[in-house]
């Protein structure tokens, strides 16, 4: 049978989701886990292969099992298994059609910035930090050119392997509360490093280097060497994985707020 | 000349604000690189001693130094010095009698808990977490029987210190937002773990394991050995020392907030 969870961790330890020889990943982790609750080895699937670094809130995977276990085993089987940075959050039996990356309709991120004078000891690796303001309201002038669909090879990283560079982005909203600019994106499926580029060239917007067109300009470019600089990775959270309603799955996992 | 400071710390990694031999506090991190601004040894008085695990986002401290520095120059220069799970967030000349801790009319905190079936991987050792619900309007009804003065006997480590175990308490808040529960308390000033055990056994309360009176009770016993759970450590932070306004300094660091 099918199974679905979601996933929740800290990419601080992490060379990113995907398993890699030498190097430590979320995948390898929750596979670990899962297989030895199921008593064979198991293989995952995922909505979003996130970065070294990057952090989620609701990653989704799904893995098939011969093994016959209730949603509560799963649930606290693999997080007695797993290290503390991180944690599944729910387990469903999924219908056997279900494909955590193929059926996602949508994805959402959220890439937060903290602006202060000083970093933050307690948002560390958490938050992405510049001493400087960034003006939130140029941040979504900018942020609008970018809605709809696109052919985002500027805001791709050179290694993206992804057939199209053609995107929908359905919503992307920039807020400020506080210290902190959130910067809130959800597309049908992303580039590799396509939030951090955008962020990146949102944030050179927001400290006024650049005018809100600019984010338009370099996405008629269509080439990533014209773009701007890649955000660091601490700041960005997967928080969503949208799937057809039949599949009636948690839609959206904790949001990081910060006070 | 006298200065003060805001210091912001992830208590995770210390055994507590205070120095001691053969243990990582964070006094001595802050000392160390204050000293080596300063160019002499320099030795800091706190508002609160936290202890180990426990977190600020505004301890605030006091030194005595002959160099002469512009404020960012302290700022700036401390923090190139001090590990990323500590921050200086802010620096100002102080008047001569300003005494960091004999000063202060009162001292806030913020206790934070996370109910939910799984913990968190990303508020590890950030929140306390209990996979059962807690109900805030139980655990409101029995905070009110600790607010004013009082003898907190009860609420004290066996191992406190203070000469007198009365304090008064201003202020103290529960409130519910999503799986999170935060419990805000301001006093003159507080008794070792008096805020972990009022934590404690507000939780208990909260669980329906008492009924909201037993708060009470506790207080009238004066006596530790008749009183509930110290809760965990990780999920307290420093939020606030309050000064006589002559003095005018920042009230409030971050307070920490979660999705």
């Amino acid at each position: 049978m099918r199974v679905a969870c979601g996933v929740e961790y800290d990419g601080a330890g992490y060379s990113g989701w995907q398993a890699q020889p030498h190097a430590p990943s979320v995948q390898s982790v929750v596979e670990k886990a899962l297989s030895k609750v199921a008593n064979h080895p198991v293989q995952l699937c995922c909505a979003g292969r996130t970065d070294a670094g990057v952090h989620a809130t609701h990653q989704v995977v799904h893995f098939e099992t011969t093994a016959e276990r209730r949603e509560c085993e799963w649930l606290l089987g693999s997080n007695a298994n797993l290290p503390d940075d991180v944690t599944l959050t729910w387990v469903r039996g999924a219908d056997d059609d279900f494909h955590a990356r193929f059926s996602a309709e949508a994805r959402s991120y959220r890439y937060v910035v903290l602006t202060r004078e000083v970093p933050s000891a307690l948002l560390r690796r958490r938050v992405t930090w510049v001493h400087e303001t960034l003006d939130a309201e140029r941040m979504q002038a900018g942020a609008r050119y970018l809605l709809g669909e696109h052919d985002f090879s500027s805001y791709r990283a050179t290694a993206c392997q992804a057939k199209s560079p053609v995107r929908t982005v359905h919503r992307l909203d920039i807020c400020r509360q506080g210290d902190f600019i959130y910067l809130d994106i959800q597309a049908n499926a992303f580039l590799h490093h396509m939030v951090r580029n955008i962020a990146g060239v949102l944030m050179a917007i927001g400290r006024g280097e650049q005018e809100p067109v600019w984010a338009q300009e370099i996405l008629e470019h269509r080439d990533r060497t014209r773009g701007g600089v890649t955000a660091p990775s601490g700041g960005l959270y997967l928080v969503g994985v949208q799937y057809p309603t039949r599949f009636n799955l948690p839609e959206q996992g904790m949001l990081p707020v910060f006070g």
